[in-house]
Formats: C-alpha cells, sequence, structure tokens
C-alpha cells in the first residue's frame, strides 16, 4: 500500500528542504532500505532520509505524523524476518549516520552511543579501556537496531542480552517528542520500565536514537575450543549439563555437521565432518582453568576424547569469525539460493527434543538446512538454502519452520529467541501469547494512535 | 475518597457470596490492610478478600470493576512507599492465601509459585534441590509483591534483581481477564516486554497472580566477612573499587556508625562503632579465595588491617538476620519513634558524593536517620527515625529526604533505587523522567482505563 502521493508531495518539500541531499528518492538507495538479510521479496520506502541528530528525527517524524506518512526505522538491515521491508511505503529511517559514541565510563562501567553505532565500531572504541560490550548477533549490526529487536547472541548465556544489558535509551515518539527513558543507575523502581517496552518493539512505537548501555572489564584469561561429538545427541546433552551444572562459559555454540561443511568450504577450517561445539571461557587465569576442566570432564561422559584449543587471538578470531560467517557460508552451500534463516528458543529441557525431531523432519524432507545455535540459552537456528522460486522446496521448507515452531511453544518455548517477529512471525503470536495480545495491541494504539510506526510489524492484525 | 454505598452493597453482597469467609469488611482487618511498613498515615480499604486461585482474582476484579470499585494488591505489607494504602478505598485483594509453589524444574533451573508464596517459603522448599532464589529485599516479602516492586536487596550486585531474574508472570487485568506474560525459555524477541512492564507497575495496571523465576545453583563455597572502616569515605571508595574492578562479590552492604551501634543494640552484636562493610562470597572454593584475596587487597590500600571472618553458617545467619532487621534496630534507638525507609540509587562513581554530602546534611540537622545501603549498586538508604507528630522534626527529615534526592538525580541517579514510587516518590518523578511521563499516563490509560488498579500510585496526576 503506497502512501496518497498528494501527501507526500507537500511532505517530501519539507524533508528535502530541511535534509537537502541527506533526503532522496533514488530508486537505488530505496531499493538497498527495502529489505534486511532475508529472501523475503522486497518492500522499498518512498524516500530515505539520513539524519544526524535526535532533534533531527524528531524534526522529520513530526512533519511524517502530520501527514500520515509511514516510518521505518533502519541500522544497517541485517535484520532477518522483514523488520525493515516498508510494507505500506512511506519514510524509511536510515540512522547510520548518528555514529557518534556520546560518552563511555570507565569509572561506572557504561557508555551513551547514538543508534548508528556498530557494535565493532564501539569495541573498537573500547579496546584500550579495558572494557567492552559483549552482546554480539554476529552481524555488525548497529545498537539501535540491536536494542530495536532485543539482540542478543553468542556471549548471551554469560553476560545476558541487549534486555539484561541496557540502562537507559533516547527515544523520538510516534508524534516527534523527545523521551529519555531509564537512566545511568544500576536498578531503579521509579515507575513503568519504558526502557524495556521499546527494547525489542521493532520500531513499532517509536524511534530510538541513543542507547545507554553497561560495559564488562575485558576478561583478564580467555581459552577458547572446538569439540567434535559422535552424535548430535550427545553434543546436545554435554550443552545441557554444563548449564545445569552453573558453569559460567561465555559462549557454547553448536553446529550440525551440515553446517560444518558448509564453515569448513566457506572459511577454509578442517574441522571433522561431525557435530561441533565452539566453547569460549572467560575469566582469571584460575577460573578459566576451572571451567575448562569442568567442562571437559561432561564433554568426556558423552564420549569426546579431545578438545582443539584455539589459545592464540588470531586462532579465535579465526573461529568466531567462521561461526559469524555461518550464514553465508550456509547460503554458498548451494549457488544461486537465498538463506533464510529462522530461529526458536526453548527451556533447556527440551533442546534435546526440540533440536533432534526438527534435525530429523529437515532430513525425512532432503532440505539443506545447516543447524546452529546459541545452544547455552536453549536457542538454536536452522537456515534453510533454498530457491525462492521453487514452489515444492518452499513449501516443504515453510512446512518445517511452522512444525518446529509449533513444537518449540508445545515445548514451553518462544517462536522466536533473538530474530524477532518482523512481519513473517506475527501467525504465531496468537500461539504463544494467546489473550495477552490484546495488551501489546492496546500498548500500541496508545503510544502510536494512527499505526505509522512500522505499521504491519510485531502486532498481528485483529 | 470512599466508594459510593450503593455500589459497595451490591458488590459486596456478590463477593460475600462467592468468598464466604474470606470476604470481610471487618474493622481490624481493614486496618491491618491500611497501610505497609510505613510512618505514613494508614487508609483502610472498605473490604478485604482472601482469593485462593488466579480464577477467583479474576472474578472479583471483574465485579469490582463492572462496578467501580477500586482494587489494591497486598501481599505481606513489607512496602515502604505507600504502596498498599487504600487511597480510595474499595476492596484490597490479600493475595496471602495463593501459597502454592507450582512447579520446581532442577533441569531448567526455574520455577512457577503463585503471588503469596514468600521469599524465605520458597529458599525452605528449594534447600533441598541444591538451587535458591537469590532476590533477597530484606524482609519476607511475598514474590507476588516483590515483582510488582522490582524487588532486589543484598544480592541483586551479583544475581541481579527481580527484574533481570523473571521469566514469565500470570496477570489478571483491570478488566478481569488472565493473561500469561513470558515464559520459559530464557530469552525471547517474540514482542513487547510485558513481563517486565508488570514488573515494578505496583499493581497499577493489574493483579499479578503467579511468577516464573529463573533459580541458581547454591554456591559450593561461601564467605562473609565483617570488616570495620577508618571512615566512611574509605569505606565507600573501596566499595566502588571492588565494582570497577569487576569483582563477582555476592554482597557488599554499607552501615555508618550509627547503624551498626543500632545493629550491636538490636541484635546483640559487638562490632567496632566504625562505618562497616558486610561482604559475602559466593563460587567455587578456588574462586571464592580469588575474590577474598583481591577484596582484601582493596581494603588495606584504604587503610583496613584485618576483615572479621563468618566462617561458621550460623555466624553468616547472625550477620545477616541483623542486616534484615536494620530496620528494626533503627526504630529501637528512639522507643516510641517511627522509621520512615528512603533509598535512593546514584552511578557507582557518584556514590560517595551523594552519600557523603547526604550524611554531612543529616549531621548538620541533628537527626537520628542511620544509612544502610546496597552499594555495590550504587544503591543506599536512609531510615529517618522520627516522632510524625513533631512538626520541626518531620520538617527536617523531609527536606534532607527531597535534597538527597534532588542530589541523586543531579548525579544522573534515580529517587528510588529499590522501594518504589508508592504515592510517596509521586513529587519526585516529573524531575526525575520529564516527558516519558506522559508514556506511562498513556499506558496507564491504555491498560486501566477506569483508573481501578491502586489507583493514586506510581503515575502522577496532571
Amino acid at each position: 500500500m503506497a502512501t496518497a502521493k498528494r501527501v507526500l508531495t507537500t511532505a517530501f518539500g519539507e524533508l528535502s528542504a530541511l535534509f537537502g541531499e541527506r533526503f532522496t528518492t533514488a530508486q537505488a538507495v530505496r531499493d538497498h532500505h527495502a529489505r534486511g538479510q532475508t529472501y523475503y521479496p522486497p518492500h522499498p520506502p518512498d524516500a530515505v532520509v539520513f539524519p544526524r541528530s535526535t532533534e533531527e528525527v524528531a524534526k522529520l517524524v513530526r512533519i511524517c505524523a502530520r501527514e500520515r506518512i509511514p516510518m521505518v526505522p533502519f541500522g544497517v538491515g541485517s535484520s532477518l524476518e522483514g523488520q525493515v521491508n516498508a510494507l505500506e511505503g512511506g519514510v524509511t529511517i536510515d540512522l547510520s549516520q548518528m555514529d557518534r559514541i556520546v560518552r563511555v565510563s570507565t569509572d561506572d562501567l557504561d557508555c551513551t552511543v547514538e543508534a548508528g553505532v556498530t557494535r565493532k565500531q564501539l569495541n573498537a572504541h573500547l579496546r584500550d579501556t579495558g572494557l567492552f560490550y559483549p552482546v554480539d548477533p554476529g552481524a555488525d549490526a548497529s545498537i539501535g537496531g540491536m536494542a530495536a529487536t532485543r539482540a542478543s547472541g553468542t556471549n548471551a548465556v554469560r553476560y545476558g542480552t541487549l534486555r539484561e544489558t541496557v540502562l537507559g535509551l533516547t527515544v523520538v515518539t510516534a508524534d516527534g517528542r523527545v523521551i529519555h527513558t531509564g537512566g545511568r543507575s544500576r536498578k531503579s523502581a521509579a515507575g513503568y520500565d519504558l526502557t524495556r517496552l521499546f527494547v525489542g518493539s521493532e520500531g513499532t512505537l517509536g524511534v530510538i536514537t541513543e542507547v545507554t548501555l553497561r560495559l564488562f572489564g575485558q576478561p583478564e584469561a580467555v581459552a577458547a575450543a572446538v569439540c567434535s561429538f559422535p552424535s548430535l545427541e550427545a553434543a546436545v546433552k554435554t550443552v545441557i549439563l554444563t548449564i545445569q551444572s552453573g558453569i559460567p562459559v561465555a559462549r557454547i555454540e553448536l553446529l550440525d555437521e551440515v553446517q560444518v561443511d558448509a564453515c569448513n568450504r566457506y572459511s577454509k577450517l578442517d574441522l571433522a565432518l561431525k557435530p561441533t561445539i565452539f566453547f569460549e571461557f572467560h575469566g582469571s587465569q584460575r577460573g578459566v582453568d576451572e571451567q575448562v576442566e569442568q567442562v571437559g570432564g561432561i564433554a568426556k561422559e558423552y564420549g569426546v576424547s579431545d578438545f582443539r584449543w584455539a589459545s592464540r587471538p588470531e586462532d579465535r578470531t579465526t573461529l568466531w569469525q567462521a561461526r559469524h560467517d555461518a550464514y553465508y557460508a550456509c547460503i554458498a552451500l548451494r549457488p544461486g539460493c537465498k538463506g533464510w534463516a529462522t530461529d526458536v528458543c526453548v527451556p533447556i529441557s527440551a533442546l534435546a527434543e526440540c533440536l533432534l525431531e526438527t534435525k530429523a523432519d529437515i532430513q525425512a524432507n532432503g532440505l539443506v538446512a545447516p543447524i546452529v545455535g546459541h545452544v547455552g540459552d536453549g536457542n538454536f537456528h536452522v537456515c534453510f538454502v533454498v530457491d525462492p522460486d521453487d514452489q515444492a522446496e518452499m513449501t516443504k521448507a515453510k512446512a518445517i519452520n511452522d512444525r518446529m515452531i509449533r513444537r518449540a511453544l508445545a515445548l514451553g518455548g518462544t517462536c522466536t529467541g533473538e530474530h524477532g517477529v518482523g512481519f513473517a512471525k506475527l501467525p504465531y503470536l496468537k500461539a504463544e501469547h494467546g489473550e495477552a495480545l490484546s495488551l501489546m495491541r492496546a500498548i500500541k494504539r496508545a503510544l502510536d494512535p494512527d499505526n505509522l510506526m512500522n505499521p504491519g510489524k510485531v502486532v498481528p492484525p485483529l
């Protein structure tokens, strides 16, 4: 649904006058903003604006709100469930030029950054301070986008997700006011938790323009290891027992043998073609030694004889780069095909059942769909490598995804552990949340009565 | 403001028929529910109901909603800022008979409990499982009340607050529907974070009837110590450096010399009359040894020569019982007086300034007001021991509290780290949240359009 031309003409004249070359209706730019990292069909906006300050975002939101033009906030476009598709046209607000690191406090272990700062940019800036920001979804996503999608990733099992590591936000509301949520103290009981309401709201309640984050001391010692298992079940059970034993692993990532094969080819590794876990341990030297010993003991119970250590920082970088490139490695398995990454998350005790049944379903249907997961959280991903024009294949993939989600929900899990809802997971929210959905709708109506903020996302239509 | 008599007669007939003796208008019961643990004047409800299930809560809420009768959820009455005062009369919903532990999963390290289960009841139940629930506000509060006020307390510095350790809730909405928020998976990106919206909403958006919580393994080793400092500044600086060094202390509680004196008298201790820190360390034996060594080194820098260890469990119990009884110890300093406990929380780097200036202010005004704090979070409490009928004294206490809050806000802190808003902290929310308050109002209107849920709390009137 495109926005009426007359309305656009008025607003676009104003926006063009305000933003100059940072306002554009060029087709190439609109196409670049038409979707995230996904096979879903593109939905380009009518225009793209590149604001450089919260005040500029507020000005443009006021203009769009007045003219009832839909708005879609955009970070780097790494979202996976259709979050940035401009389903109803309108204006995409590209925050990439809001890339200032506003402040870092080594005394308080926190920082404030503009929404367009990326994860790698922040950590490069922090390198010499002894601090780092742990949340790492793989992609070099913008911090604003990570906040909007409640990102987590490889380190969440130890440090928490974006939800646990955010202190406050600056947000431009749907009518163009600037508000500040949360603050800089570690905790507060002063009123409703607006910070966590906006975290994970995917741009549907307002535009996040600044984020205040907790930081962590760079660990004194780091050890990483790769470990191959005789079966997927043995690998999953090692994960479960590690978590149940309360061992504070920093990362515990599972790759099935299909994903290992993909990574070997794409990232030039030579891992055994078996279900594999990448581990990382953080702490003091003594603490890391202790964790290594404990996890080694557990793995041994499940038939593993040796860990392959990545002791040098550059070996660890190779390992984690390979993990982060898993999506591209998947796609490279079938040149010309697209990747469709989906995720679920279940209580850890249900991980083996959910993961193994899903694996069997993929195999029974003969699809190429590697499995990889932040399994310490009970979270795993399937990346269907598909030809979107092949109806039979797509039907199979959709059915497997659907069964995986129903399976996760039946086991007390969620239809998405970290990718978010976008529009692609909308059909599952009723089954997951039931009557609670009516409260989400009420909140959406209260904060965005004209349904202009990223319409068609997160909250399913009645 | 009392509810109109005709309305009450209709509704009370129905409630009496439904609940029998568990519905009462007896003066003694109403008086018992007229306020929390506070000097504020009482506001009794018109009636008290003791439901035993979520479905019973839903039934009574539907009756009260239909007749526009205000409702106040009530746990054990340990709140400090007027949260349970029935400011507009109506019905108090006492959840103490909803005291079932619904399920405990040792495999997933989580549990679901009814709202009336208390913290101590839960941990007694868990004792033989090897697990525990760490959030400990001191009082033996109900878990529902702790969720409603976003409780934290002594262990929060290590394990997080209620906010970080909650997985999901069952809530009866303002119109009497039953919803389930969150779930049992460790993380989810599936829609708005209703769980954390209700956590800290103090009964103003609905009634929390069940809570699903993360549990933690009982630590292999525990060490606790008491340490006296030459000055309050030295004690605070030890705290700051400990936190900045990333040492995972489980508890780090500061008592000024006035509080130490009060605890010595009330709990029959013989601590030196100096600013004192109670430490507790959790971990493996090696991990605890390492933490003890590190913290010892820091304390030495600030002029401390020795720690007094509480190695036996019964010594630790004595210590923490004394800490938990700090409020009663304060009141006992001036027989016949009342305790007025208030709290603020600031970024850790601002703790020395905020705490020392507040201490000086108390001394300059000659009041009895011990300071105690969960200082690892930047959170501290002042307990004014006052005669509420002494106008001059009350004026001084109010002015000190006011200056302390303004000081905390100016330093980037919050007007309450954990006690919550109730009605007593309402005057400070505008200064803390500014325009963001309008969103809290919009959410309140959206979820409780008739303003029946705990009216007069959390959200200041326009």
